[in-house]
């Protein structure tokens, strides 16, 4: 029985696939302040020329630049994994496979497009990129991707998660990245909020407000966003396009493809290229698994909303909890974010694909079965997709059924110990999702125009 | 120009190499107390029948069992890569090439050695194995490996490293070992040493005393190591077979081969398959690396020493700083360690491989230079090969010549970043060796016979 499913080298995809082209309704448009589509000339203060034409594109295949590609081939193209003892243990007639995106330099799907986005600020003579990070995944990855291309990075860390993940910001460091807490009074955005809170534990949106607002304000500096726009979406998809290439290798389809899904990056990744098949009429169920205290897709309004929390940002239609929303303290920092990918946002409201959210506790026990059974120590955001995979393999026990269920192991969790340790210990818990903030930040969305 | 040079699964090699078929002079012998050379007999209450056998063979090549090159596959062939950034950034004619053991779901070369010895314990029924570790490489490996395999693993850890590397105890927890600080209560060795030291921090030598004494002590219950002894290096040989392939295919073959040396298995992994080249003729050298604070080939004395601290090993042939020496406490934990495999010390103390003795801080210089150029963060063990690698690189600068060097990239920094934190923050510093702590610990090398 074949477990590891390789490609060659020479089998890492030529071309980014772009779901666009295949949508049954374009895009919704980006909208200024004034309700109006913003164009490319609104976006060029902080993004590269070649990444706001990818933004506004409907063209199905875009080249990798060969830069780019010789570049992610320092881990690509990665491995697939029929996972024959997580199918043992849970007695299912299921055939479960996983990409793993772990194997990267940084430990996740991230310098996918942080490499890419990086060669192409350095095209443009652009030398200095900010951004935010979370957990930490975007940031070491645009670190490594700045350091490999000669270009100055830094970081806007979430200050709760540079409190508690003091060696992701070491690997920043290492990568040659300055990292700052978030919010800093370096920012018109961080001192607002530090007058208003000075405790403040910061979120992800603060720390977008920060990096737009240093790369808008210098003509130096452009800005990195690690997900929710389509260009770093688009960038994602050789993940779903290996993954093509490996299951056809053992003569296999998938029935179900699960992700995790915080801004939409992994999701899009490995599931748009499958999104092609089921516009041209296949059967097949593209799974968003989002966190039960974060739940974007499954609780939140489809409306237009802003990416940040102080509103620098252009309005996107997404599904949003409200750019105030404070998501609950989960070891998935990946996943706290109140917004979603436009693009995968129009295709769960179009009714195209399926989304599932899923408490923490049920997350890290499929985790720790996975590391038990497949030997890798996934990442908490990775342990959303397993979980629904092994739900969905847990009633292939029931029905017989001998679906093939793919997920994205987008990560691994060996900068997130300490979360298994308070799982260990029963100190992890469920949060009880605040309904009333949901309420209160829905009420506070932007009227457009 | 090639970067990656990867193998298909098929070239995973079928049998391991026995360095002692092609060794000048048989190997010493281990001695028992009474100085005789120990029967298979004496092994016995601690190890499997076939482990045994190996450390005596004779034999050049042994077959790996099928079982275990399916589940040493997980990873491997791991990839061996050239390191064109690195050589661009030193301006070197060099050709450095590396080989990644990073990629194993430990993070380490140690898995490929843990996975064999947990089989065989199982095929002669032992389902419960003790074993020590100092930084955590190798109990998280034999944790692993105990999980595929279905044997409780009980690990005792270096004290000081349990407390300042929690996240290599929860990894070894999550694999379902259950991991003691030693010294402990539990055992009479660790007993001993908290009635004279109460607050001793522990070391290998210790945890070696406590691990040894659980398993003679329990009829249901082996004794795993992961480094210095015979079969524990031929296990490790799959490495430098892959790399003699893999440099093959791009029609090279390398002047020099550096690898870190603690109990020697990472050296030993690489290099013995081209020492066969090298006692067939060829023209190689071979450097086994070692910590300037930890300085076992190049200062220590070659001797009939213990293996643990206490006594409860055989005596083995070895290099040695004596069994009652302990190390300056340097990040790299591997290293730590008196003595050395007597293979290893055998083919030192006859001048056939080369050993340098590296300070601290030049270590981790190497290692951040690496990591911003290949993009992966060592571990600081890997760091000394790495260093030693670079030194050679930088000579060939000043001869012109462009030789080939290979170093073994034996595990990642990520639970090491507490170390690479300290280092940025100028808090790491080169330890004066204790000359007198030396001649004190060589004062008391057993008397053999």
């Amino acid at each position: 029985m074949r477990t590891k499913i390789l490609l060659k080298e020479a089998d890492l995809p030529t071309h980014w696939y772009n779901v666009a082209a295949d949508m049954p309704n374009p895009p919704a448009p980006p909208l200024g302040p004034d309700g109006n589509p913003v164009g490319p000339d609104a976006l060029s203060a902080i993004f590269p020329e070649a990444l706001i034409e990818q933004e506004m594109s409907a063209e199905r295949w875009i080249k990798i630049p060969d830069p780019v590609r010789e570049a992610i081939d320092m881990w690509r193209p990665s491995p697939l994994f029929r996972a024959h003892r997580l199918e043992a243990a849970l007695g299912t007639p299921a055939r479960i496979y996983y990409k793993n995106e772990a194997v990267s330099p940084a430990g996740s799907h991230k310098p996918n497009t942080a490499l890419a986005q990086a060669w192409y600020n350095q095209q443009e003579g652009v030398h200095r990129l900010a951004t935010e990070t979370g957990a930490g995944q975007w940031g070491s990855s645009l670190a490594l991707a700045g350091q490999l291309f000669g270009i100055d990075v830094r970081v806007y860390m979430v200050k709760i998660s540079y409190q508690q993940k003091p060696y992701r910001r070491s690997m920043m460091e290492t990568w040659g990245a300055e990292v700052f807490a978030s919010p800093t009074d370096m920012t018109e955005a961080g001192r607002g909020v530090l007058a208003e809170h000075p405790d403040s534990p910061g979120s992800l949106g603060i720390a977008i407000s920060e990096a737009v607002e240093e790369a808008a304000s210098r003509d130096d500096t452009n800005y990195a966003l690690g997900s929710v726009l389509n260009h770093v979406l688009l960038h994602q998809t050789v993940i779903g396009l290996e993954v093509k290439k490996q299951l056809a290798l053992v003569d296999d389809y998938p029935d179900e493809v699960h992700a995790p899904c915080g801004g939409g990056s992994n999701f899009g990744g490995v599931a748009f290229p499958f999104f092609a098949d089921k516009a041209a009429g296949k059967d097949i169920r593209l799974v968003a698994v989002e966190p039960a205290s974060c739940p974007t897709l499954t609780k939140g309004a489809y409306a237009y909303d802003f990416g940040d929390s102080v509103g620098l940002t252009p309005l996107m239609k997404m599904h949003t909890l409200g750019h105030e929303f404070v998501p609950p303290g989960i070891h998935a920092g990946g996943l706290r974010y109140h917004g979603d990918s436009p693009l995968v946002s129009q295709l769960h409201h179009e009714g195209l694909i399926d989304a599932v959210a899923i408490p923490q506790l049920e997350t890290f026990e499929a985790g720790v079965l996975f590391s038990r059974t497949e030997g890798i120590i996934p990442a908490p955001e990775s342990c959303h997709a397993i979980a629904s995979a092994i739900c969905s393999a847990r009633q292939c026990v029931e029905t017989g059924e001998s679906k093939a269920i793919l997920f994205n192991l987008s990560g691994h969790g060996h900068f997130d110990m300490a979360a298994y340790d308070r799982y260990f210990k029963g100190e992890l818990h469920d949060y009880a999702f605040p309904e009333e903030e949901l309420k209160a930040s829905l009420g506070h969305l932007p009227r457009v125009g």
